[in-house]
């Protein structure tokens, strides 16, 4: 029997964070913060010390649209890393923190795979260093002292229909999807409609990943709109004058935390903001610190390219002054025949019609990456057991057709194999960041909020057009008159499709883009449109994760994956 | 101006805690898990490594009925450590964690004061090692999969409407308190009432503080009653099978936490359950810890004696088999003459008479630690500069009279002035610990429950009977019925008066102690009693101190208190 995630992950032998920052990073000591023997938080004042020195190169992870097949995104992000060491480059990863529900529940971790893994995988899956639990504390800080204001006069006039500040809890729990709270009498102030997102929906999450030092990130949480008064006027986290204890509570999650590889290689991972209602990458302050650090820095962006890929540029890139060299797109033999109309268990039966039905995905991401954002890009296929070489062969032909033979199509074992496994595609990377590239946007910051939709839907997801309801184009209007018409949007749509409807796999077009709500994030900065049914707090399945975690007899973790 | 607490504790010179376990306790670096250069976990195998060491002499620092005027419990404990040490002894101090929620309402921190801190205060009083937001994730796990278990079909039959198990929040926010949840429609599950705790209200706190070992704690966990099925049988923890994924989330918070005083000698914080609803004192695994590293371990409870003490003896002592060695009963000039009838803007002028009304309270609790519970007892008065010298005069002949000058009272200086400050103190605390004692308790293991309400309210509290609803009778008697008839009772009333009456200060007499409620606590394993309103969620004030805590221009913590 195979080794599972957590027996490989144990097997590591890990080398003491201090040591492993001093050498291959050159870190002292006494600027690490150490939680245990192998994480720690790189200090603040040393990360805006390192400010003159030179970037290294930022290479962006992306993947096609998401399957039930699996891609491997994290996988090829951590086995990157290690292969670029591996072939003698000073590297870097940069990756989001797990958050900890959905290790409960039905997706479990997030810290890669068989030999591509980042360690301690149990304690970064489970309390890690705090980050997400000091952002449910700042949220839900600031949510009490919404309600107390409102309990003890209301001086500022909130209107309490017109709150949309929720609150927020690090667990699966569908059942506080919609709740009335303020119930049981005039001591516990005034009854309302409310509910609690999971951690990672928070605004206060897409602000920590965004801010670049603990100014920005209080003036950041001072903009958060909680609610409209009577006279529909906005009501911010300043106002209730909370912003600056909530920055206290954050203080110490805006530091980037340091992991290694199993292969030990260094790792930040910081942050973890939902790719749909925000901009689904790690923070603003690891990517810049590890830029410093090292020649390469291997990060990743959530779900599919249409979404986190674009987002990584539109929002994070374009706020922060970032520019990546290359694009890694993923993509699986699997994965590809999903979107090609293959059921998930014909999966792995060969079928080159299928997969050449399904190239259309993959062909649009590759279009989007490189004539839209103008990266230059690898692809690199995660290899499963069950692929054909006829499948492989029709895949590197077919793409190479496409891209004129200017994008290098490379099977990777870093599951099977770790940095080794990778190392071709490690090569191909360090060549493609060698081409020249200039990095673009999809819309630009004067394109009013509309208008940078409508650029976004028809240029990157083959939408004919976008359409709103009156009530909508009005709303959108109305922040357009005040003053938010310069910021990114943030699309919220399904992550499976390139469309608003789960069910059109491969590369749909002609369709419209229909937005049917907008809401403002004025601390992150941006504007959400959601499109779609977008679940902001996930519920368990009828067998959760949690009922097989458990603690064998001498007290190791079981059952985490 | 006097420097704020923050301030002088800032200007502390802290140790290195790894240096400081080291010289001190000669604990080695490997087996210490550090968070930060200045806390750190002492690993589990390295406290179980500890069993055969022979024990310390334990000291429980407890306090008159608590008043508006301060009495400075935690000050003392924090000051008698230093003062042991001072005085050359091996002294290692036990308290409790504070609760995040408080520090940003009115209440404030738990650190100690003046020159009797436990530091780092800032981050012992926000995020500290992640143990209260651990419990707060086991906990709404539990509550989490409990819905979700009725969603997936209820296959153990359980009723909605007899749901004990609620969710909690280390924050004071009073609109959780009564809530309805699983609104929204079917994929929300089946709505019902609900509400929230605060963290230390917890029953996996009072768990956790219990505990003795991770299997001790995971076969607590499972033996929690989260509701009744249709046919009234209990649904535990186990039920659903969620206990060990619950010890696998308290793992890492079941080890103490090694801290210093500002004077760098050690003290343990682990652990914080309330005193009205759970036993109130820091965990049996630090307490234990404590007593085979040091000579002299200074430990305290929460609220008055007739609360906190008692608890600590009928439950926590009963259960781990511990047993003090001698008491400190702390009390200020001020809340004697405020037990005396004296208004609070009054406390500042000499009144004598006030003083001699408000001797009944210390009396009865001196009474009830030296002759129900057997322990010698040292009186520490706490120095407040309004104090006059014919007050101490006053307060030292009475006590000599009243306990025939076996009792030494001494004005202790500890907040001005440090260890060197309670010297006495610590010398007397010394020659206490010389005296023979046996430690009794209020009631034996085998006395009924209700006969064990009726010992400690008439033993202890002056009661001349209890009372309780034909319903709560009923409730009582099931449960004896149902077997837990052994387990020690936790009566939850108000702390400021021996009675259930928060306006009978002193030392009334002759009341009626009415049961209003029963909980079954079957993992802490007590019965809690609850005698009258008893808040478990609390609330914030009409300015919280979250208003006033802010990062100063370079970052630092300014407003915490």
């Amino acid at each position: 029997m195979p080794l599972s995630d957590i027996e490989i992950a144990r097997q590591a032998r890990l080398r003491r964070i201090t040591d492993l920052a001093q050498d291959r990073l050159g870190i002292p000591d006494e600027h690490l913060v150490p939680y245990g023997h192998h994480k720690a938080k790189l200090a603040l004042p040393y990360i805006h010390g390192l400010e003159g020195r030179p970037d290294g190169k930022l290479i962006l992870v992306t993947a096609i649209s998401p399957t039930p097949a699996g891609e491997g995104k994290t996988t090829t992000t951590v086995g990157l890393g290690d292969a670029l060491n591996h072939i003698g480059k000073k590297a870097l990863i940069a990756l989001r923190e797990p958050s900890l529900g959905p290790v409960f529940g039905l997706k479990g971790g997030a810290t890669g795979g068989g030999r591509a893994q980042v360690v301690p995988m149990d304690d970064i899956n489970l309390h890690f260093t705090g980050d997400f639990q000091a952002i449910a504390l700042a949220h839900n800080l600031l949510s009490a002292c919404l309600d107390n204001h409102i309990h003890h006069g209301n001086a500022l006039d909130i209107d309490v229909r017109r709150i949309v500040w929720k609150r927020v809890v690090d667990m699966n729990d569908r059942a506080l999807r919609d709740i009335t709270v303020g119930l049981g009498g005039p001591g516990n102030g005034f009854p309302r409609q409310d509910g609690f997102d999971i951690v990672v929906a928070s605004e206060v999450m897409a602000i920590l990943c965004l801010s670049t030092s603990l100014a920005d990130l209080k003036a950041r949480l001072g903009r958060i709109v909680v609610a409209e008064t009577r006279g529909r006027k906005p009501v911010t986290a300043a106002d209730l004058k909370v912003h600056g204890a909530m920055a206290v509570l954050l203080k110490d999650a805006l530091a980037p935390n340091l992991v290694q590889t199993i292969e030990n290689n260094p790792a930040l991972l910081h942050g973890g903001p939902f790719a749909n209602i925000a901009h689904g990458c790690n923070s603003v302050m690891a990517t810049r610190t590890a830029l410093k650090l090292a020649d390469y820095v291997v990060t990743e962006a959530g779900f599919g390219a249409d979404l986190g890929a674009e987002k990584f540029i539109d929002i994070k890139c374009r706020k922060a002054g970032l520019a990546p060299s290359a694009a890694v797109l993923v993509a699986t033999i699997r994965a590809l025949k999903f979107h090609g109309g293959v059921a998930v268990p014909d999966l792995g039966r060969e079928d080159l019609g299928a997969l050449e039905r399904g190239l259309a995905n993959i062909q649009r991401h590759l279009h989007n990456l490189r004539e839209v954002f103008g990266l230059p890009c690898v692809v690199s296929i995660n290899h499963f057991s069950a692929d054909t070489e006829a499948e492989h062969i029709l895949l590197r032909e077919r793409l190479g057709a496409f891209t004129g033979g200017s994008v290098p199509v490379l099977t990777a074992r870093h599951w099977a194999e770790g940095g080794p496994g990778a190392a071709d595609v490690a090569r191909a990377v360090v060549a493609a960041c060698e081409q020249p590239s200039t990095l673009r946007f999809a819309y630009d910051d004067a394109d009013p909020l509309w208008e940078k939709v409508r650029k976004l839907a028809t240029r990157t997801y083959g939408a004919a057009d976008i359409s709103a309801s009156s009530a909508v184009r009005k709303q959108i209007a109305a922040l357009q008159e005040a003053g938010y018409g310069h910021l990114p949007v943030c699309v919220a749509k399904t992550q499976v499709s390139f469309s608003t409807d789960p069910s059109q796999r491969g590369a749909p077009s002609g369709h419209v883009l229909d937005i049917r709500e907008v809401r403002l994030a004025a601390g992150a900065e941006f504007v959400v449109m959601v499109c779609g049914d977008i679940m902001t707090m996930p519920g368990l399945p009828k067998v959760p994760a949690a009922e097989h975690i458990d603690l064998d007899e001498a007290g190791q973790i079981i059952g985490l994956s």
